[in-house]
């Protein structure tokens, strides 16, 4: 199937040409995708020759493209040296979300062989929740004393083009005494003459967010203004860093993907096949196992109703159908909430609005699904109460996961749990309990009929 | 519990007074999530009212804060006089995103009556796949002959600096006759004399792309590549727009909620709470009862089994069970693969690697909560061969569960169907009816010791 070469297997060949320069670019000339594919496929021996074959600029690039958790694993099967020379090398921000992820000692190993003024950078940078604006800022900006001219401003940027390269000159700041004041487009630079000062062209109502700002805020703040990034001030009004909206859109979509885990019960953070298997069956069983109880718990109301079964065996195939899919309907509408609730179209105070939206959609779907499943019933048995009983019971228990489903996100949001991970095994064994309460009540009621 | 006025019953309250200025005031103090629940929250003939108060600026502004299913909702409800007066005032993209989602009458309606040069524009744009980069960029950028020389360019900068706000001045496009020549930062300009042509200056090596680009490609190239923007160009190499990063990582945000919303089966796209009851009823149904005859199929397998079933009633306790187990572990190994998926860390020829990989967790997972529910099995009959059909049965299809979890996602999208939307009902309800054959099976040949 497959006569051309895959992207890992040129690489190793080039690997043990030794030449540093063909691996280079080789690595440009592949996309992304390609690179975090290949390096997850060869031994952590071959990442390591790889690594030190590429200069640390170029190793910093790399281990910026990759998933965090696989950097982490291949920094710490590294020399201590060769990690701290990359980690000079990235941008402060990822720099802080690699080291905060390491073992930590292995952190402070790094920290004390980087260069000094990076190290102090970095230092500041751990302290901060990496969901608050101080852990998601970058620490690379240019400030000015307002008491400059533009012609020295310019001047500057002219003398130090080298080594301001990495940083977002879109903007310089402004400030006194290491307090901001505001900020200026390079634009603004452009169409002023040189001998200007600073301070009577700085635009002085710029927007700033706090280092403390949570992740939602942030995302709010760029949500409601267009800008590429913003002013980050610690609690004296001194300005140390910037956030960017790429790095909250970032971190946004990060959030999303953990939930989305979290949803299916992977937890812990992100999975990724490269992992130690133990790990990952450990993580996967710590879910499945709190599940496994729930579900002893809500079937042993079918062992409460044994005598009712047995009399009329066909109801075990429904019980499952019914455990299945109210879960299904549940869902949906916990999908819907999760949603909302990202989006802030809802807030956790909102239940008895979700509930009574949710009361509508529960009646139309179980009536349709009670309907459906009673009448297969009744095709199959030819008994109208089995038909009314099984249908029944799905009817009432759609509009009862379905309602429930709604709500519960909102709830456990509202006491601090998290929704993505809780909701599904809260709302499957409630209703599972429900639905099975409801089929086997019913039929022994009509125990004569059946 | 609340003592204090809603911000929507603010509004309402301002809409009364009819005073524009103070309710632009009020928006502009409230945060985005805000707006965007207070708009949801007043009826249609409220939300009129309040856009017909702004300034078709303001407007603008809040139609794009809003989720786009509320905004259509909205314009379809105006004066198409009014809405183009809004859509004059958007940027192109999103001019081009909410046009495509109204009514395809309304829309043409709308695009004769706005402005000449903006009709032309969005002309173009809603042509292109709304999930290419020619539908992805903004049409917003500054082109200079690579003849003109940076004085020139300042002049006209401060010439036109109002008609530029809203335009992404961080770049200037040098083009010939139309066709792109390369790109200039403003520090560039800053940084040289007033006398140089752009042509002696330009960095002709500039990165672009094709409009016909889909996402994925674009989400690499900003994954590669550290740009604020990118230039776009036709098949004759003509600049036609830039593809600005925020708008990518927006539009990875857009698609991965949209995937999570299809894994809990809700279809069509985004689902809010505001939207219709019946199309929202409908639309939930169309994957319900979808799922409720593979349900139907699955459970025949129950049928099948009766008088083992009736035989051994205390089974009927483990069939529930055996099937959301099997879910949860099959479908915990679908969100690592759709994760994988769109990290782009497995691609769907990878099926045998991740076959391999989820087998050994299947192994060890599959033997604990065997071993779990088996004891359980034991504990409450006190019979040890009821406990190992159980546990083994439950061990059996973990494994199987596990290994097609892994790899539906990946069989699905090589054959091009939605793996997001897919996999959950393909995966539960073979393993349904896998595990409950294996337990029945294996119950009736063990039948005289059970």
């Amino acid at each position: 199937m497959y006569d051309i070469k895959r992207p890992w297997e040129e690489l190793l060949d080039l690997l043990k040409t030794n030449n540093s320069k063909e691996i280079k670019a080789y690595l440009n000339a592949l996309k992304s995708e390609e690179i975090v594919r290949s390096m997850s496929r060869i031994s952590n021996e071959d990442q390591r020759l790889l690594l030190s074959l590429l200069s640390p600029e170029d190793a910093a690039d790399l281990m910026e493209d990759i998933p965090s958790a696989q950097a982490v694993s291949i920094i710490e099967s590294m020399d201590v040296g060769d990690a701290a020379a990359i980690f000079n090398e990235m941008e402060s921000d990822d720099q802080a979300d690699l080291l905060t992820e390491l073992d930590p000692e292995d952190a402070e190993a790094i920290i004390n062989t980087m260069e000094l003024d990076e190290a102090e950078d970095v230092k500041k940078l751990i302290k901060y929740d990496p969901d608050c604006a101080g852990g998601l800022m970058i620490t690379e900006f240019l400030t000015f004393e307002e008491s400059s001219t533009i012609g020295e401003v310019v001047k500057n940027l002219r003398d130090n083009s080298e080594e301001y390269k990495g940083y977002n000159v879109q903007y310089i700041y402004v400030v006194s005494r290491r307090k901001f004041i505001g900020v200026l487009q390079m634009k603004d630079l452009l169409l002023s003459k040189l001998s200007t000062t600073l301070s009577s062209i700085v635009i002085t109502n710029a927007h700033t967010v706090a280092d403390t700002d949570p992740l939602e805020e942030l995302i709010g703040f760029f949500d409601k203004y267009d800008f590429y990034g913003v002013p980050v001030l610690n609690e004296k009004k001194q300005m140390v860093g910037i956030v960017l909206r790429k790095h909250i859109l970032e971190a946004e979509n990060e959030r999303a993907s953990i939930d989305m885990l979290s949803t299916q019960g992977i937890v812990g953070g992100e999975e990724l096949r490269t992992m130690p298997t133990l790990l990952r069956s450990k993580r996967r069983l710590s879910w499945l196992s709190i599940n496994i109880l729930l579900n002893i718990v809500a079937a042993s109301v079918i062992a409460f109703y044994q005598d009712t079964l047995s009399a009329v065996i066909a109801l075990a195939v429904f019980l499952p159908i019914i455990s299945d899919m109210s879960g299904c309907s549940g869902n949906q509408a916990v999908a819907v909430s999760m949603r909302e609730l990202s989006l802030g179209v809802v807030n956790p105070f909102d239940v008895l609005r979700v509930l009574f939206k949710e009361l509508s959609i529960g009646l139309l779907n179980g009536m349709a699904l009670g309907i459906l499943i009673g009448f297969a019933a009744f095709l199959w048995k030819g008994n109208i109460y089995l038909g009314l009983v099984v249908g029944g019971s799905l009817m009432i228990n759609t509009i009862i996961a379905v309602s429930l489903g709604g709500t519960i996100p909102l709830i456990l949001k509202r006491f601090g749990i998290d929704p993505a991970l809780a909701s599904g095994p809260i709302l499957t064994t409630i209703t599972d309990m429900l639905g099975f309460a409801l089929v086997l009540s019913m039929a022994s009621m009509a125990m004569d009929k059946l």
